[in-house]
Protein backbone atom coordinates (compact mmCIF):
# COMPACT_ATOMS: atom_id res chain seq x y z
CA UNK A 1 0.00 0.00 0.00
CA UNK A 2 1.23 3.56 -1.19
CA UNK A 3 1.34 5.61 1.52
CA UNK A 4 1.69 9.86 1.35
CA UNK A 5 2.02 12.10 4.34
CA UNK A 6 -0.12 15.30 4.86
CA UNK A 7 2.72 17.47 3.83
CA UNK A 8 3.09 15.13 0.43
CA UNK A 9 -0.67 15.90 -0.01
CA UNK A 10 -0.21 19.96 0.95
CA UNK A 11 2.43 20.01 -1.66
CA UNK A 12 0.91 18.38 -4.43
CA UNK A 13 -2.20 20.84 -3.87
CA UNK A 14 0.13 23.68 -4.01
CA UNK A 15 1.28 22.65 -7.10
CA UNK A 16 -1.91 22.08 -8.67
CA UNK A 17 -3.18 25.64 -7.72
CA UNK A 18 0.41 27.24 -9.34
CA UNK A 19 -0.37 25.67 -12.77
CA UNK A 20 -3.51 26.55 -12.40
CA UNK A 21 -3.05 30.34 -11.82
CA UNK A 22 -0.37 30.24 -14.59
CA UNK A 23 -3.22 28.82 -16.78
CA UNK A 24 -5.53 31.53 -15.76
CA UNK A 25 -2.92 34.05 -16.41
CA UNK A 26 -2.05 32.84 -19.90
CA UNK A 27 -6.11 32.71 -20.72
CA UNK A 28 -6.31 36.15 -20.01
CA UNK A 29 -4.50 36.97 -23.44
CA UNK A 30 -7.74 36.24 -24.92
CA UNK A 31 -9.27 39.26 -24.10
CA UNK A 32 -6.82 40.98 -26.65
CA UNK A 33 -7.95 38.14 -29.39
CA UNK A 34 -10.64 40.38 -31.16
CA UNK A 35 -13.48 39.46 -33.66
CA UNK A 36 -14.95 40.63 -36.60
CA UNK A 37 -18.15 41.35 -34.79
CA UNK A 38 -19.20 44.59 -33.81
CA UNK A 39 -20.81 44.88 -30.29
CA UNK A 40 -24.52 45.62 -30.25
CA UNK A 41 -23.87 49.68 -30.09
CA UNK A 42 -21.13 49.15 -33.11
CA UNK A 43 -18.92 50.78 -31.53
CA UNK A 44 -16.00 48.40 -31.64
CA UNK A 45 -15.39 45.17 -32.27
CA UNK A 46 -15.88 41.98 -29.68
CA UNK A 47 -12.87 40.09 -28.19
CA UNK A 48 -13.34 36.45 -27.65
CA UNK A 49 -13.21 36.73 -23.54
CA UNK A 50 -16.52 39.02 -24.11
CA UNK A 51 -18.25 36.34 -26.70
CA UNK A 52 -17.45 33.81 -24.47
CA UNK A 53 -19.19 35.12 -21.20
CA UNK A 54 -22.11 36.02 -23.69
CA UNK A 55 -22.31 32.30 -25.04
CA UNK A 56 -22.18 30.84 -21.36
CA UNK A 57 -24.69 33.33 -20.35
CA UNK A 58 -27.22 32.61 -23.47
CA UNK A 59 -26.77 29.21 -23.02
CA UNK A 60 -28.88 29.25 -19.76
CA UNK A 61 -31.30 31.04 -21.33
CA UNK A 62 -31.89 29.00 -24.68
CA UNK A 63 -31.35 25.49 -23.54
CA UNK A 64 -35.27 25.13 -23.76
CA UNK A 65 -35.26 25.22 -27.59
CA UNK A 66 -32.80 22.78 -28.25
CA UNK A 67 -34.50 19.81 -29.53
CA UNK A 68 -31.76 17.43 -27.97
CA UNK A 69 -31.28 17.53 -23.95
CA UNK A 70 -28.20 18.68 -23.66
CA UNK A 71 -25.61 19.03 -20.45
CA UNK A 72 -25.86 22.78 -19.43
CA UNK A 73 -22.81 22.34 -17.13
CA UNK A 74 -20.66 20.83 -19.95
CA UNK A 75 -21.45 23.47 -22.35
CA UNK A 76 -21.07 26.39 -20.43
CA UNK A 77 -17.68 25.13 -19.63
CA UNK A 78 -17.15 24.30 -23.31
CA UNK A 79 -18.21 27.75 -24.51
CA UNK A 80 -16.19 29.13 -22.22
CA UNK A 81 -12.68 27.68 -23.33
CA UNK A 82 -13.96 27.01 -26.75
CA UNK A 83 -11.54 29.84 -28.26
CA UNK A 84 -8.53 29.88 -26.02
CA UNK A 85 -6.71 28.44 -28.55
CA UNK A 86 -6.80 31.72 -30.36
CA UNK A 87 -4.35 33.17 -28.45
CA UNK A 88 -1.82 31.53 -30.57
CA UNK A 89 -3.78 30.77 -33.31
CA UNK A 90 -5.59 34.09 -33.87
CA UNK A 91 -9.68 34.81 -35.26
CA UNK A 92 -10.10 33.50 -38.31
CA UNK A 93 -12.77 35.34 -40.02
CA UNK A 94 -16.12 33.28 -40.65
CA UNK A 95 -15.67 33.80 -44.44
CA UNK A 96 -12.15 33.98 -45.24
CA UNK A 97 -11.15 30.59 -46.94
CA UNK A 98 -7.09 30.85 -46.63
CA UNK A 99 -7.21 31.30 -43.39
CA UNK A 100 -9.41 28.20 -42.84
CA UNK A 101 -6.86 26.06 -45.42
CA UNK A 102 -4.29 25.90 -41.98
CA UNK A 103 -6.98 26.79 -39.15
CA UNK A 104 -6.91 23.19 -38.17
CA UNK A 105 -3.49 23.15 -37.69
CA UNK A 106 -2.78 25.97 -35.74
CA UNK A 107 -5.09 25.35 -33.57
CA UNK A 108 -4.61 21.70 -32.65
CA UNK A 109 -0.52 22.82 -31.42
CA UNK A 110 -2.36 25.81 -29.90
CA UNK A 111 -4.66 22.95 -27.59
CA UNK A 112 -1.33 21.67 -27.29
CA UNK A 113 0.33 23.93 -25.39
CA UNK A 114 -2.44 25.90 -23.49
CA UNK A 115 -4.30 23.00 -21.88
CA UNK A 116 -1.04 21.49 -21.28
CA UNK A 117 -0.08 24.58 -18.79
CA UNK A 118 -2.79 22.64 -16.17
CA UNK A 119 -2.69 19.93 -13.98
CA UNK A 120 -2.82 16.60 -16.11
CA UNK A 121 -6.38 15.48 -15.81
CA UNK A 122 -7.95 19.21 -15.95
CA UNK A 123 -5.77 20.15 -18.99
CA UNK A 124 -7.09 16.38 -20.25
CA UNK A 125 -10.81 17.57 -19.28
CA UNK A 126 -10.54 20.63 -21.18
CA UNK A 127 -8.70 19.46 -24.32
CA UNK A 128 -11.50 16.59 -24.60
CA UNK A 129 -14.05 19.20 -23.97
CA UNK A 130 -12.63 21.09 -26.89
CA UNK A 131 -12.00 18.13 -29.28
CA UNK A 132 -15.57 17.14 -28.59
CA UNK A 133 -16.80 20.78 -30.05
CA UNK A 134 -14.51 20.72 -33.10
CA UNK A 135 -15.89 16.99 -33.94
CA UNK A 136 -19.73 18.40 -34.04
CA UNK A 137 -21.64 15.45 -33.38
CA UNK A 138 -23.10 15.13 -30.02
CA UNK A 139 -26.14 17.34 -28.34
CA UNK A 140 -23.62 19.25 -25.99
CA UNK A 141 -21.08 20.27 -29.17
CA UNK A 142 -24.28 21.23 -31.24
CA UNK A 143 -25.70 23.13 -28.70
CA UNK A 144 -22.30 25.03 -28.17
CA UNK A 145 -22.01 25.89 -31.75
CA UNK A 146 -25.84 26.92 -32.30
CA UNK A 147 -24.91 29.39 -29.51
CA UNK A 148 -21.28 30.37 -31.31
CA UNK A 149 -23.15 31.39 -34.58
CA UNK A 150 -26.23 32.78 -32.77
CA UNK A 151 -24.68 35.15 -30.75
CA UNK A 152 -22.71 37.33 -33.49
CA UNK A 153 -26.09 37.30 -35.42
CA UNK A 154 -28.09 38.86 -32.78
CA UNK A 155 -24.75 41.32 -32.49
CA UNK A 156 -24.72 41.64 -36.53
CA UNK A 157 -28.72 42.55 -36.25
CA UNK A 158 -28.27 44.79 -33.14
CA UNK A 159 -25.21 47.11 -34.66
CA UNK A 160 -26.94 47.21 -38.40
CA UNK A 161 -25.55 44.39 -40.37
CA UNK A 162 -22.23 46.37 -39.80
CA UNK A 163 -20.01 43.56 -39.93
CA UNK A 164 -21.66 41.86 -42.64
CA UNK A 165 -21.70 45.16 -45.02
CA UNK A 166 -17.78 45.96 -44.24
CA UNK A 167 -17.18 42.07 -45.68
CA UNK A 168 -19.95 42.31 -48.36
CA UNK A 169 -20.82 39.10 -46.93
CA UNK A 170 -23.99 37.42 -48.87
CA UNK A 171 -26.77 35.50 -47.07
CA UNK A 172 -26.12 32.20 -48.95
CA UNK A 173 -22.70 32.54 -47.16
CA UNK A 174 -24.07 32.65 -44.00
CA UNK A 175 -26.90 30.14 -44.57
CA UNK A 176 -24.06 27.73 -45.16
CA UNK A 177 -22.52 28.08 -42.27
CA UNK A 178 -25.55 27.76 -40.05
CA UNK A 179 -26.68 25.01 -41.83
CA UNK A 180 -26.76 22.28 -39.19
CA UNK A 181 -28.69 25.22 -36.86
CA UNK A 182 -32.13 23.92 -37.76
CA UNK A 183 -31.43 20.31 -36.78
CA UNK A 184 -30.25 21.80 -33.45
CA UNK A 185 -33.52 23.93 -33.25
CA UNK A 186 -35.98 24.86 -35.54
CA UNK A 187 -37.23 27.99 -33.58
CA UNK A 188 -33.62 29.43 -33.36
CA UNK A 189 -33.25 28.92 -37.18
CA UNK A 190 -36.51 30.60 -38.09
CA UNK A 191 -35.19 33.72 -36.40
CA UNK A 192 -31.91 33.72 -38.02
CA UNK A 193 -33.96 33.33 -40.74
CA UNK A 194 -35.87 36.64 -40.15
CA UNK A 195 -32.81 38.57 -38.94
CA UNK A 196 -30.97 37.93 -42.18
CA UNK A 197 -34.23 38.46 -44.65
CA UNK A 198 -34.41 41.76 -42.68
CA UNK A 199 -30.87 42.71 -43.59
CA UNK A 200 -30.60 41.72 -47.26
CA UNK A 201 -33.93 44.14 -47.09
CA UNK A 202 -31.84 46.67 -45.76
CA UNK A 203 -29.35 46.18 -47.95
CA UNK A 204 -26.44 45.18 -45.48
CA UNK A 205 -26.39 41.35 -46.11
CA UNK A 206 -26.05 40.64 -50.22
CA UNK A 207 -28.98 38.82 -51.86
CA UNK A 208 -27.63 35.90 -54.04
CA UNK B 1 -58.79 21.16 -17.53
CA UNK B 2 -57.19 23.66 -19.14
CA UNK B 3 -56.76 22.81 -22.86
CA UNK B 4 -53.89 24.55 -24.74
CA UNK B 5 -53.35 24.61 -28.79
CA UNK B 6 -50.17 23.52 -30.68
CA UNK B 7 -50.16 26.92 -32.30
CA UNK B 8 -50.47 28.42 -28.50
CA UNK B 9 -47.85 26.57 -27.17
CA UNK B 10 -45.48 27.70 -30.51
CA UNK B 11 -46.54 31.16 -30.02
CA UNK B 12 -45.78 31.18 -26.21
CA UNK B 13 -41.98 29.57 -26.92
CA UNK B 14 -41.08 32.57 -30.05
CA UNK B 15 -42.66 35.38 -27.56
CA UNK B 16 -40.02 33.66 -24.99
CA UNK B 17 -37.16 33.61 -27.18
CA UNK B 18 -38.08 37.46 -28.07
CA UNK B 19 -37.41 37.78 -24.51
CA UNK B 20 -34.59 36.39 -23.99
CA UNK B 21 -32.80 38.05 -27.27
CA UNK B 22 -33.52 41.54 -25.20
CA UNK B 23 -31.97 40.49 -22.34
CA UNK B 24 -29.54 39.05 -24.18
CA UNK B 25 -28.62 42.48 -26.40
CA UNK B 26 -28.94 44.59 -23.55
CA UNK B 27 -26.60 42.09 -21.54
CA UNK B 28 -23.87 43.22 -24.11
CA UNK B 29 -23.95 46.68 -22.62
CA UNK B 30 -21.98 45.30 -19.81
CA UNK B 31 -18.89 44.78 -22.03
CA UNK B 32 -18.23 48.58 -21.63
CA UNK B 33 -18.52 48.68 -17.92
CA UNK B 34 -14.84 48.77 -17.01
CA UNK B 35 -13.19 48.20 -13.61
CA UNK B 36 -9.88 49.21 -11.80
CA UNK B 37 -8.22 46.53 -12.57
CA UNK B 38 -5.55 46.22 -15.71
CA UNK B 39 -5.70 43.42 -17.93
CA UNK B 40 -2.26 40.79 -16.85
CA UNK B 41 -0.39 42.87 -19.78
CA UNK B 42 -1.38 46.30 -17.49
CA UNK B 43 -2.18 47.66 -20.94
CA UNK B 44 -6.05 48.39 -20.23
CA UNK B 45 -8.81 47.91 -17.93
CA UNK B 46 -10.60 44.93 -17.84
CA UNK B 47 -14.68 45.32 -18.34
CA UNK B 48 -17.16 43.41 -16.54
CA UNK B 49 -18.07 41.29 -19.39
CA UNK B 50 -13.93 39.65 -19.58
CA UNK B 51 -13.80 39.44 -15.49
CA UNK B 52 -16.96 37.45 -15.48
CA UNK B 53 -15.81 35.17 -17.93
CA UNK B 54 -12.80 34.60 -16.21
CA UNK B 55 -14.52 34.01 -12.82
CA UNK B 56 -16.67 31.22 -14.65
CA UNK B 57 -13.75 29.40 -15.73
CA UNK B 58 -11.56 29.80 -13.00
CA UNK B 59 -14.78 28.15 -11.03
CA UNK B 60 -14.32 25.01 -12.69
CA UNK B 61 -10.63 25.22 -12.31
CA UNK B 62 -10.45 26.09 -8.18
CA UNK B 63 -13.94 24.22 -6.73
CA UNK B 64 -11.22 21.59 -5.57
CA UNK B 65 -9.58 23.69 -3.40
CA UNK B 66 -12.83 24.98 -1.38
CA UNK B 67 -13.31 24.05 2.15
CA UNK B 68 -17.07 23.98 1.42
CA UNK B 69 -18.82 21.16 -1.37
CA UNK B 70 -20.36 24.08 -4.10
CA UNK B 71 -22.55 23.73 -6.64
CA UNK B 72 -20.45 24.30 -10.39
CA UNK B 73 -23.20 24.63 -12.41
CA UNK B 74 -24.80 27.68 -10.03
CA UNK B 75 -21.76 29.22 -9.11
CA UNK B 76 -20.63 29.71 -13.07
CA UNK B 77 -24.30 31.24 -13.57
CA UNK B 78 -23.89 33.25 -10.70
CA UNK B 79 -20.46 34.95 -11.50
CA UNK B 80 -21.82 35.12 -15.18
CA UNK B 81 -24.84 37.39 -14.22
CA UNK B 82 -23.53 38.99 -10.83
CA UNK B 83 -21.74 42.38 -12.17
CA UNK B 84 -24.57 42.83 -14.69
CA UNK B 85 -26.35 45.64 -12.14
CA UNK B 86 -23.20 47.72 -13.29
CA UNK B 87 -25.44 48.35 -16.68
CA UNK B 88 -26.89 50.96 -14.53
CA UNK B 89 -25.55 51.12 -11.59
CA UNK B 90 -21.64 51.50 -12.69
CA UNK B 91 -19.04 49.86 -11.63
CA UNK B 92 -17.89 50.81 -7.81
CA UNK B 93 -14.17 50.42 -7.09
CA UNK B 94 -13.57 48.32 -3.87
CA UNK B 95 -12.07 50.83 -2.30
CA UNK B 96 -14.37 54.16 -2.83
CA UNK B 97 -16.03 54.17 0.36
CA UNK B 98 -18.55 57.11 -0.89
CA UNK B 99 -19.90 55.25 -3.89
CA UNK B 100 -20.25 52.19 -1.94
CA UNK B 101 -22.31 54.28 0.35
CA UNK B 102 -25.36 54.25 -2.24
CA UNK B 103 -23.93 51.49 -4.59
CA UNK B 104 -26.87 48.72 -3.02
CA UNK B 105 -29.90 50.91 -3.83
CA UNK B 106 -28.60 51.82 -7.10
CA UNK B 107 -27.99 48.01 -8.00
CA UNK B 108 -31.45 46.58 -6.64
CA UNK B 109 -33.10 48.86 -8.91
CA UNK B 110 -30.59 47.69 -12.02
CA UNK B 111 -31.59 44.22 -10.83
CA UNK B 112 -35.31 44.70 -11.13
CA UNK B 113 -35.02 46.37 -14.63
CA UNK B 114 -32.34 44.24 -16.04
CA UNK B 115 -33.86 40.48 -14.96
CA UNK B 116 -37.28 41.63 -15.33
CA UNK B 117 -36.57 41.64 -19.46
CA UNK B 118 -36.49 38.20 -18.80
CA UNK B 119 -39.48 35.29 -19.27
CA UNK B 120 -40.51 35.45 -15.84
CA UNK B 121 -38.89 32.18 -14.20
CA UNK B 122 -35.83 32.73 -15.85
CA UNK B 123 -35.59 36.53 -14.39
CA UNK B 124 -36.75 35.30 -10.73
CA UNK B 125 -33.94 32.81 -11.16
CA UNK B 126 -31.27 35.45 -12.13
CA UNK B 127 -32.53 37.87 -9.13
CA UNK B 128 -32.28 34.65 -7.01
CA UNK B 129 -28.49 34.22 -7.53
CA UNK B 130 -27.95 37.46 -7.54
CA UNK B 131 -29.48 37.97 -4.09
CA UNK B 132 -27.74 35.22 -2.85
CA UNK B 133 -24.35 36.53 -4.22
CA UNK B 134 -24.98 39.69 -2.70
CA UNK B 135 -26.06 37.79 0.68
CA UNK B 136 -22.65 36.00 0.77
CA UNK B 137 -24.16 33.92 3.31
CA UNK B 138 -24.30 30.08 1.01
CA UNK B 139 -21.20 27.87 0.08
CA UNK B 140 -21.78 28.94 -3.76
CA UNK B 141 -22.09 32.63 -2.12
CA UNK B 142 -18.85 32.30 -0.84
CA UNK B 143 -16.91 30.30 -3.63
CA UNK B 144 -18.67 33.09 -5.96
CA UNK B 145 -17.02 36.19 -3.93
CA UNK B 146 -13.71 34.20 -3.52
CA UNK B 147 -13.30 34.13 -7.17
CA UNK B 148 -14.69 37.67 -7.76
CA UNK B 149 -11.79 38.76 -5.03
CA UNK B 150 -8.98 36.40 -6.34
CA UNK B 151 -8.77 36.46 -9.68
CA UNK B 152 -7.95 41.19 -9.93
CA UNK B 153 -5.76 39.66 -7.10
CA UNK B 154 -3.90 37.66 -9.63
CA UNK B 155 -4.28 40.57 -12.41
CA UNK B 156 -3.04 42.60 -10.07
CA UNK B 157 0.13 40.63 -9.48
CA UNK B 158 0.78 39.97 -13.11
CA UNK B 159 0.72 43.88 -14.21
CA UNK B 160 3.11 44.64 -11.13
CA UNK B 161 0.46 46.30 -8.96
CA UNK B 162 -0.57 48.58 -11.30
CA UNK B 163 -4.41 49.35 -10.10
CA UNK B 164 -3.17 49.53 -6.10
CA UNK B 165 -0.24 51.34 -6.89
CA UNK B 166 -2.29 54.24 -8.88
CA UNK B 167 -4.98 54.01 -5.61
CA UNK B 168 -2.34 54.33 -3.32
CA UNK B 169 -4.15 50.91 -2.06
CA UNK B 170 -2.65 49.46 1.13
CA UNK B 171 -2.33 45.90 2.66
CA UNK B 172 -4.86 46.70 4.76
CA UNK B 173 -7.82 47.81 2.80
CA UNK B 174 -7.12 44.48 0.89
CA UNK B 175 -7.15 42.52 3.53
CA UNK B 176 -10.17 43.95 5.16
CA UNK B 177 -12.03 42.78 1.78
CA UNK B 178 -10.73 39.55 2.04
CA UNK B 179 -11.53 38.74 5.25
CA UNK B 180 -13.62 35.95 4.45
CA UNK B 181 -11.46 34.49 2.15
CA UNK B 182 -9.47 31.94 4.89
CA UNK B 183 -13.09 30.86 5.61
CA UNK B 184 -13.57 29.44 1.80
CA UNK B 185 -10.38 28.12 1.13
CA UNK B 186 -7.05 28.22 3.34
CA UNK B 187 -4.68 27.47 0.23
CA UNK B 188 -6.14 30.62 -1.76
CA UNK B 189 -5.90 32.86 1.43
CA UNK B 190 -2.21 32.21 1.87
CA UNK B 191 -1.57 32.53 -1.47
CA UNK B 192 -3.15 35.97 -1.51
CA UNK B 193 -1.08 37.36 1.24
CA UNK B 194 2.06 35.92 -0.37
CA UNK B 195 1.22 37.75 -3.56
CA UNK B 196 0.03 41.09 -1.22
CA UNK B 197 3.73 40.59 0.64
CA UNK B 198 5.44 40.82 -2.58
CA UNK B 199 4.10 43.64 -3.57
CA UNK B 200 4.32 45.42 -0.44
CA UNK B 201 8.25 44.38 -0.59
CA UNK B 202 7.73 46.01 -4.36
CA UNK B 203 6.24 48.90 -3.49
CA UNK B 204 3.17 48.50 -5.07
CA UNK B 205 0.66 47.96 -2.05
CA UNK B 206 1.45 50.33 0.86
CA UNK B 207 2.28 48.41 4.13
CA UNK B 208 0.36 49.70 7.10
Amino acid sequence: METITVDELIRKEKERLEQQIRFITEADKVKNIFRQTYLADGKRKENDAEHSWHLALSAVLLKEHMKEEADLTKVMIMVLIHDLVEIDAGDTYAYDEAGAATKREREVKAAERIFGLLPEDQGSYFRALWDEFEEYETADAKFAHLLDNFQPLLLNDASEGKSWAEHGVHKSQVCRRNARIEETSELVWEKMLEIMDKHVERGNLNED
